[in-house]
């Protein structure tokens, strides 16, 4: 298996983290957004969306959306429930992180830490943080009643939340004020096979 | 089964066409977004992120998240494929849907048809369009090649894909230019159980 990814990004570390977790083997090819990489031809035929991370099988088929990847991976595993509610409350989470978490949270952060902050977008960095807040503020409700976000045990869920969490300060968030998702950070980076973002592919 | 939702939402058509496909009986729970209903505390209750569509069972558990709902309703229909990959493909579509296809095209047709293009918002309007269509040529090269998104048979992306393309035209997209769009919107259409999205909930 081949996975497409930029190491910077949030997005691309969900793979690289469970693949960890679980010990799965594929080959890092590393692509860079900023350069129009995912707008080359080559690349648009794998993903028409332009988008890493991007996963492609032995036999050639590929797959795009970090959220769709980690559910591939993990199914048969410990980290993705077969309990039919349990199942659908880790997409309820997946889908919260796409929608009411990454929009803020990351581009924040794309914004600062990609693009050092540029007078342009000052207005819609400053923009992102009450969305992203608000994204905090309810993990945080969740995280005060559970361990992990769907219950007492680790699922893709939380690795989908964790990746922009844990650089959220990038993006000019503070986590003071969210003692339940600091102790959650803290529980996930416990443990085994957990590796930081940083450094080159798995 | 409860189902809170506002009949005039693509994401809570997107349950009650399942339903009506499966042929599975809820009761609808309208709530409007436009009063303030989703920010009041017995909703907040049930879902602390404030959105709808969001399905109670009967035993009191909630799920939030449109295609996260889709998920656990499907579940054991032809609706969901169980094959590891399509299953995948099914979510790849779901958050294409979610990050690349809602925020542009349903967002247009909330300002135009909920708003009634405001001066103030207009040029925020015409920014979505070219995220829109990015996201309709994509479809459109898939559905090209497949009369699904995932292949041969509908499952619920098709579902989610359906329910803000088909009324794109009132956020101002014109389909003219996308044949394969057009085809699978009449394929859809011709299902058994088919319920358009005027009316009243399931």
């Amino acid at each position: 298996m081949n996975l497409y990814g930029d190491s910077r990004s949030g997005n691309c570390y969900k793979i690289k983290l469970l693949a960890s977790f679980l010990e799965i083997r594929m080959v890092w090819i590393d692509v860079d957004v900023l350069v129009g990489e995912t707008r080359r031809e080559d690349f648009l035929g794998r993903n028409p969306n332009g988008k890493i991370p991007l996963l492609e099988l032995d036999d050639g088929r590929c797959l795009s959306e970090s959220n769709a990847i980690l559910h591939y991976l993990a199914e048969g595993s410990g980290w993705l429930p077969t309990d039919r509610y349990e199942h659908a409350k880790v997409l309820q989470w997946q889908n919260f992180e796409q929608y009411s978490h990454e929009p803020y949270i990351a581009v924040a952060r794309f914004i600062a830490v990609y693009q050092g902050l540029p007078e342009e977008r000052r207005s819609e960095y400053e923009s992102k943080h009450e969305g992203g807040y608000k994204a905090l503020s309810i993990m945080e409700h969740q995280l005060d009643a559970t361990p992990f976000l769907t219950g007492e045990l680790p699922t893709i869920a939380d690795i989908s939340l964790y990746a922009y969490t844990h650089v959220a300060h990038e993006g000019g968030f503070e986590l003071d004020s969210f003692p339940a998702i600091r102790a959650w950070l803290k529980r996930l980076e416990a443990l085994p096979g957990y590796v930081p973002m940083s450094g080159s592919g798995p």
